[in-house]
């Protein structure tokens, strides 16, 4: 016999009564505004053409680490969930839910169970809890649900009320899917490509020429010499903002932003492009190539978002076997205040520039990036990123930072997801913990109720246009 | 229409009721005690010559980097807060502090709102909350609080019942004022200076030279060599202590104490003096020095508190344009363990020494200050500074220490401010978040109600006097 | 006149009374069930020979660095607690003991005092809060209690259901005392031997060469070439498996595991044993012997747990005079993504490996460990350890790491303890704080009930069977 699956309309608030009902009233005002999603990882392919989704695993599983990772440290191999895989027939697509359901239990007080839990409640209809003995008839459930033509992304952009979303993309990218979604006088929403360069900074990692040779084709610039590398990377960006962009994201090992001299810059990058720069070379022209990304942002205005400190591809293994983003992604520890001071002492109060910091090193909060954000007009706290998106996490954020930087420094909530149902179970997560930590405030009496509510509201509808500049 | 500003009695309070009734009764206990203030910076004149604030905006804006910063990152100028300027016009100040009146949201949730509004309500008798519509009202109730002589600093001296101040003092500082109080049979209170050498410590910043030099000259020792430098830093805590000292004051970026040998600290010194010395060796004999002032230590008897790790002007041209301590420090992280050791491993157990480490770095302090503070008896943990003293990371700081070092190993509160008048609502938050923490442990059966009494007594009536020597 | 000494049976349990009564069923399904203890540091002597207890002072002080590093840093000297002594004579016992009795107040909030209060209340029958005033009484009866024949090791065993129980030995150990148990039919329970080679892996440290001189005479192996010496460790890991141990113990001052080439290994290896290789080379070794131990743990199966990062012997003079382990060990920050990349890299999804990671350093929890063990199926997030082995460190240690890695990569609770009538008190916290943090996730309808009460059970029942292959 199953046991029912619900949702309890006070989840993640606290339990004291009179935190719980300051917690509730507040939710009232922010549960049904749109959303806003200035970061994400969704294909724009689905949303020009209106992809409708394949099957219950290929839309739950297979691409989303966050839940195949758990399994695979159950034992699980990646193969069975159709990682690396051409799709997976029914039923192979089916033995790989049905693994899902026989582990529902590992997830427990996790976030990818209250994401699959408010996806299979509110959007799927399913009503019992996931398990080896009802799997098929859960997969069942779920696979008439994307039959239907209201379960196609454009109508669930409707659906789901989101209002503006931001794909990631190649800096050689044509983005003729978002130049498609423009000339559509049908689609009223907004979607806009990033631009995201890391590989085109990183000189010492493989394919760097290549791509590099690349980029002088489609910006029709002169990569043979350094100045002309830094104008392609200018015409890129400016290509992507005609496009539609609102920001930058970037990933590295650190957040080194230390200029080099134009000469020694132009040496590195000479001897990398003949293959004979040294790594720690290629390490401070990539710094250097930071610099200068904010440098550029001071113009063109794109806010740039910085998601340091991850150690990519840990299992070597499972890199070889199945390629890169299958859970094997480890975060390392993390320094922002020397890292940032050269391009802070230098662009810090420039007013066209928005700078967002994400961690998932949560030592940083309190010490560094609170304090920055709270002195410096460009720098604002990016809410908690990938393994510390979740309810724990998020209040120890907001404890960590609203202190020192209150929370007109703060980023609003970027949902960051390839998965595209869990997008509006992420959002009301956040909104959910931005009340339930209100209210503590409130029951503090550290802040006033009607304050507390304006800044709800403002979390959700006014941090993330401010900073994005939507 | 203006909101009500008022203070509720509970303020800071866990909401659960239980809890609360004995956070209720504990701070029964605590809320009339005297203060005792062992560190902070008040200069000395205010209270000598009993000088008269000025006016809100010098009172409460232009000097407190806490609170300019937050404008700041709000894209208000440094110079229109009036900083780095002569004192402001009536006009002036009057605008500056419409700008705080109108940014009063950027608060919410801050310690400078609790400490802001402590004092608005309990000693200005401010009744609304500030807004840009009633900014010239509130000012206007300021100001005649102002004028009032009961207003004066040796009046509020008595009307916080302030028992024991410190300031904090250049080395070479004859401490006329402290002179001056000391005589004066009319002045009931305590106000010691401290003894604070960082810029003669460290021979690679500029002006170092100079500034021995003069000490050479007020001590009358000859600091041509390393030994009469020495003599020199001596015969200044001597004079300090003389004049009522109890402890020394250090901030440096690390808190190193590895000694050299005397030839090797000799040869850096001269080195140093001719302007030649490395940057490695100037920290070399940085991290002596310390050594050697801990070593003074258990000689005189005085406290040394050290507040280490903060990247000083953060923001170069914010610097150049208003000099230091505007809001432009950043914190970085802290290593305590391995630093300690050499100065520990000899005088740690010295029956004369009392060695208190504050940090901004708050993972230390599980992992190494309560650990150090629950072996050796000279160390104890400072309570949190700057950034983190607020009230969910005070939580944190007593959840991460007290479970290894117990409560007899904590400083005691210190309100390190300049801000004159939120010096009884500083401590306020801390009796009341002492009491907070207690009653948990209390309602979780942790602590008998009648030892968690006596432990909050404690730590306002004995810790201090036993940290401080008072 | 003494205060009551009582234990409230609700005690670590959150006061909101919704919560708490959660947290009262969940408590119920998991107090009785018997204790597994899978790391310890109990003399395996005491059982073989059943020693009875000598007196209250050697059971609960002398040998207990938790309890006398707190008497320490309040100025007492650790001679007068018997540390580094013969057995103290009754005199001097009972004086010892009083002045842990004069010294109550220094514990409040610890884990010492929940720990102590347990014993002293359930076991020894205490029923007033010691005290200078009480403290020979107190003592009398925790005599009067050691001198009954059911206050003997064996008969505890059976009185505190301690199903399982691992010593911690050097690898020459002949283990006779683990034999002499094995073969007697009268005893039931079951006590193991845990493999702890440090010392043999730091070529560094004094007496190495003594050290592997004696492993190569009781493993009948060569040691006169590093290939021998691999050997001998095989040998003595088989010998220690085939005495029933279940895992190898590590604890050095890194998680370095970077594999060397054979030769280099040798080379070094050979320099070390001619007792001229250089600290780095020693540290490499060490490092690569690391690696080494992992990849023998793939074959012979052995569980590895990691205890990195301590600095032994901060106060020199205190080593000096009394030896190791008496309270002066500091944590310091530790790396785990970068240490054990290689090791994982290579054997990270081998089916026979269990790896379990403990801490005292808490930003890795959520950093680095629980991503690791979110994906690794090798890798367990051990229970907090050591200095945050208290109330609120390990729910933060649970907050920090189940949202990530769930509750099934937990390594299950150990207690790390030679402070055998304290073992009850310490399962009985775990059990406690499982159930009050799961009681919290019911409470926000993050986890069903019934959800929640199955992995209290699993925590205590499977987590160390499953870990530690039992």
């Amino acid at each position: 016999m199953s046991e029912p699956l619900t949702l309890h309309h006070d989840r993640l608030f606290p339990p004291d009564p009179t935190t719980r009902d300051i917690a509730r009233r507040l939710y009232a005002e922010v549960a049904d505004l749109p959303i806003v999603s200035p970061h994400g990882h969704v294909p724009p392919q689905w949303i020009a053409d209106d992809v409708p989704f394949r099957d219950p695993t290929s839309l739950l599983i297979t691409p989303d680490h966050y839940v195949t990772r758990l399994l695979h440290a159950s034992g699980v191999s990646l193969r069975d969930l159709g990682v690396g895989r051409d799709p997976l027939d029914e039923k192979d697509a089916r033995a790989a839910f049905r693994i899902l359901c026989e582990h529902w239990d590992v997830y427990a007080g996790t976030p990818m169970r209250f994401w699959m839990e408010s996806q299979f409640v509110d959007i799927f209809g399913v009503t019992q809890r996931p398990s080896a003995e009802n799997a098929d008839a859960v997969y069942d459930t779920i696979a008439e649900w994307i039959a239907k033509p209201t379960s196609r992304p454009r109508a669930l952009l409707d659906a789901f009320d989101i209002e503006f979303i931001a794909t990631t993309d190649d800096p050689c990218d044509d983005l003729h899917f978002h130049e498609q979604l423009a000339n559509d006088p049908s689609f009223t929403r907004r979607v806009a490509p990033t631009f995201r360069p890391d590989p085109y900074l990183e000189p010492f990692a493989g394919g760097w020429n290549e791509r590099v040779d690349r980029l002088g084709e489609v910006s029709g610039e002169d990569v043979g010499s350094y100045d002309g590398f830094i104008r392609a990377l200018e015409n890129r960006r400016a290509y992507f903002k005609a496009h539609g962009a609102v920001s930058t994201d970037h990933s590295h090992a650190d957040l080194g932003t230390q200029p080099l001299e134009p000469a020694e810059a132009a040496r590195i990058y000479a001897e990398a492009r003949e293959g004979r720069a040294s790594e720690a070379d290629c390490t401070a022209l990539r710094r250097h190539l930071m610099f200068e990304m904010i440098r550029m942002a001071t113009e063109d205005g794109l806010t740039l978002t910085l998601h340091p400190a991850v150690f990519r591809n840990h299992h070597t293994a499972s890199f070889e076997r199945y390629g890169a983003d299958v859970g094997g992604d480890i975060p390392m520890s993390l320094e922002v205040t020397r890292a940032l001071q050269p391009a802070l002492a230098r662009f810090g109060t420039a007013e066209n520039l928005n700078l967002v910091v994400f961690t998932i090193d949560e030592t940083v909060y309190s010490r560094e990036l609170a304090p920055l954000a709270g002195f410096y007009p460009s720098v604002y706290v990016g809410v908690p990123w990938w393994f510390i998106d979740a309810p724990d996490a998020i209040m120890r954020f907001k404890k960590a930072v609203t202190e020192t930087a209150g929370f007109s420094r703060l980023s609003g909530f970027i949902d960051d997801t390839r998965a595209f149902c869990s997008i509006p179970a992420r959002h009301d997560m956040s909104r959910r913990l931005d009340c339930a930590h209100l209210a503590e405030l409130v029951a503090q009496h550290r802040l006033p109720e009607d304050e507390a509510a304006a800044i709800a509201r403002g979390l959700v509808a006014d941090s993330p246009r401010k900073v994005f500049k939507l």
